[in-house]
């Protein structure tokens, strides 16, 4: 018996190989080897060149940014007479986060105390109007409309026709976006190690001559999303910028470098749909008299609302998907067999010829041997 | 040498096709025929169509949200009398961010100054009192407490027990959200663009009848979470709103829409603590009275914090995973060859002689095809 | 003609199996059950115990993030006088969000009116100097600076050398993370359902005896990072918490938590670049004397910026990537016959000996059978 184990497992070191059968078929021949040249093609060329089939990717990014802006601007208006705009108060909020608002317009509506005055009606403007909550069922007949309890004066809706801060176009936008690819515990800083402190405070983003350059005009940007300032500065407006990050952590850390684009988001092509677009908000500043009452200036502020969009993707050589990619075009080329093996028996003229030789049936071979054998002793 | 070499190559166009051994054996027959069955119907029904194991994802989603708030209220307590609440208040933070707050409920602590006071005790609320690092030393016989150094009057602990701003519950929240799927370059916004500005004048989000309209109730936002307002207004809570974006690129653009999903964020279920559930924060309003001393009013306040969530998924139809799927597949019938293998060969009663027919050693089949050949010759 | 058709069905259902050929060489059958042991072990071992190839992952992770500062600080200034700092004051924002930055050092600008004075200069820090855009052409001697149009007296450069919020190394930091795991419907809070309301009132967060305490305090954060409290506070700095799920959901929900890490995000090792590290921005509180002019109290502040950065991953058994690795695995193992196959039949002495035999040319082959078939005759 432990004999018999032995030879079982002595017998597993031999090596077995398929037997093949020579179908001197030149037709179905080629027809093959041009399969298996197009799937080692497919698998060299599109799978592991171009698609990098044998690399690890991770496409989710840990992404910090800050902001900051400079530049400043004066204003003039009726109500609120002369103003100057530091980036304390045209960045809303002004903390510098990946999301932020640039005041380009405003109305503003000064010393407003809560009261009764008459309704500002408005057809134009969707947002306008104060919901009719708080009427006081009084009509005012000067003009026209209800009176209402409210901060009065009320809001009148005409916007400027011009931005107020024609200037914040030239206000420049200093983005620090610290990234890392958590699956690998790669890191890296949009403001390059190899910037010195001189370049970053003349710079300005050029994708052709600055392309690594962190500091960006407000300008060049709305420009470069097809649009210009006058569009946006008026009415508001929302632009996305987005960091890209596409990293081959099989070439050297320097070769992994952001790349930025610029798109308007609030203004989807081929749309005729204007309540989609522009970008607007109000916040007021309280203030007590004298007496202890309390009044506000209300601002209506128009803008631009940049988003930072980072996103990226890291890879790197790793064993599974390499085994996976090389396997699955191997099982691939076994398609080409079954489909060449289906022509060569059923489609061909000698086709039940090279069924009889491929198939060996069980029994007649067994006799086939056994009649050999017999064949050796006579 | 030459000719040698070339009838190498030619023998290469030559087609080889594995020889099988038929073993007229049904059971282990059927047996393989329903494995690749099996297979073949995994591949088709679960891979394919159901799993769309065709197509290329990609699950990172660049997402832009901007939020607009409507709707006013009034408020009137002893402390600072008659209030009205519009967007411009009681939305913290007012820009339209992603994440917003809306104030449903507060404590206001009007003409706070820096001085000498009593501190205030609450043993019920974890973090009331304010920590003890301003003590004088001193201790208060009318409230039994120690004297701190703080803006007095101290804030006292109570909560109204009522929502102060009832009205909350119909205030609206219009969500914009511009997505895009870097990888394949496709962008589109939940305001979709058939959409016409009449209608997004007068919508209100409806699973069954407006599931397109981008404009929402705050209560009913609030009940399809599982909760009601007065559940979440008094002491506050979290809400995320979840947008989700499953697109199919391999069919039409239009067929690529939001889905929305409401739940209560701050409350685990099954979880007895209470501690993690409710959501409040101070804010303070400064001002400078006549004599230019600093005072204020500080505003605890309760409310329901919404976080749009956005995610999703995009699919289409690219030749490397089809591969992997049909590869992975096919290599799997190759499992089932080894195990009816196994079965034809170990586990049958004829099993010694499938593996005399299947196995031919290369000695004895070599000196067959001699005899044979000598057969030939006799 | 059905009897055929009855008969090919039929034989559709016996077995058919290859027909392997014994190369009684040991040489190549040890390296085949070698690299077939290899390819076994790979599978099992790295595949499927290691990389949990048998699970479907997700990467993307829906998180919401609360977070709630508790502490109070004294400062003393010659411009402000003595200024109490709660957490209304000292967090920016107020709300509790995902960002948050604390003060820890400032300047302030009191009582500044818009006005003529002179420019500040400062060569040594970027961003001081108010950009000239608004000189009004005169000279001031005493300064020897130009005149400015701006808000007065002009911002000096001085920052305190020591952070003035000294105590805020003490501050207390709650965070609550709710996350979820779409495709798996899977979703959990860092304050685990287990921990009572007590343990949450007075534990703080430490690796090794606390590591599920979602209170962490400021100075311990900054430690972790590899710096001190005095290395940031004057200057201030950025600083990235990480929360990272790592969940395998084929083992209980409990075994799935956070893990914390810190990391220091404006400050790249080896870069003797400054302008990258620190972080301040201005704000100001605007104020109204009693003759209705503006003024308004300019704050520079330096401080801590925390960006609480969640990332996960979750797996759960699916039946297609394990097909998949399974699958690979095997069409791998046809690529070791290939090479063994090779080996074989072109590099070992008997050679074209093992060539005669597994390749079986079809014509050669059909007359030995046919003459076998004579032998029996005979």
């Amino acid at each position: 018996m432990a004999q018999t184990w032995g030879n079982f497992l002595f017998s597993l070191l031999d090596y077995k190989t398929e037997k093949f059968v020579i179908a001197k078929n030149k037709k179905v021949g080629v027809l093959f080897r041009l399969f298996q040249l197009g799937v080692i093609g497919y698998l060299i060329g599109w799978v592991f060149l171009w698609k990098k089939g044998y690399q690890e990717t991770e496409e989710v990014i840990q992404s910090s940014v800050i902001t900051k802006l400079k530049g400043v601007d004066f204003t003039n208006s009726s109500q609120s007479g002369l103003q100057l705009w530091g980036a304390e108060d045209y960045v809303i909020p002004p903390q510098g986060d990946r999301v932020f608002f640039i005041v380009t317009n405003y109305v503003v509506t000064p010393n407003q105390k809560l009261g009764y005055c008459p309704e500002v009606r408005d057809r134009l403007l969707f947002y306008f109007v104060i919901p009719n909550t708080n009427y006081t069922g009084r009509c005012i007949n000067d003009t026209g409309t209800c009176e209402i309890h409210a901060w009065c004066p009320v809001e009148h809706g005409q916007t400027p026709s011009e931005p107020m801060l024609a200037k914040a176009e030239n206000f420049t936008i200093y983005v620090k976006n610290f990234i890392k690819f958590p699956k690998f515990a790669f890191s890296k800083s949009n403001v390059l190690p190899t910037t010195n402190s001189t370049y970053l405070k003349m710079c300005r983003y050029d994708k052709d001559h600055h392309p690594y350059c962190p500091i960006f005009l407000v300008g060049d940007v709305i420009n470069w999303t097809g649009y210009s300032f006058q569009d946006l500065a008026t009415k508001g407006g929302s632009i996305g910028v987005g960091i890209e990050w596409n990293c081959d952590l099989d070439k050297d850390e320097s070769q992994c470098n952001p790349e930025y684009s610029f798109t308007r988001l609030d203004s989807v092509k081929n749309s005729q749909n204007s309540a989609i677009s522009g970008y607007n908000f109000r916040f007021a500043r309280y203030y007590n008299d004298v007496a202890g009452q309390t009044y506000r200036n209300l601002f209506k502020v128009y803008g631009i609302r940049f988003d930072i969009l980072v996103n990226g993707k890291a890879g790197r050589f790793s064993i599974i998907p390499t085994v996976i990619s090389i396997g699955s075009g191997l099982a691939l080329m076994g398609a080409g067999v079954f489909v060449c093996d289906m022509i060569l028996l059923y489609m061909m003229s000698k086709s039940s010829f090279y069924r009889e030789t491929k198939f060996e049936a069980v029994t007649k071979r067994q006799s086939a041997d056994h009649l050999a054998g017999r064949a050796l002793q006579c």
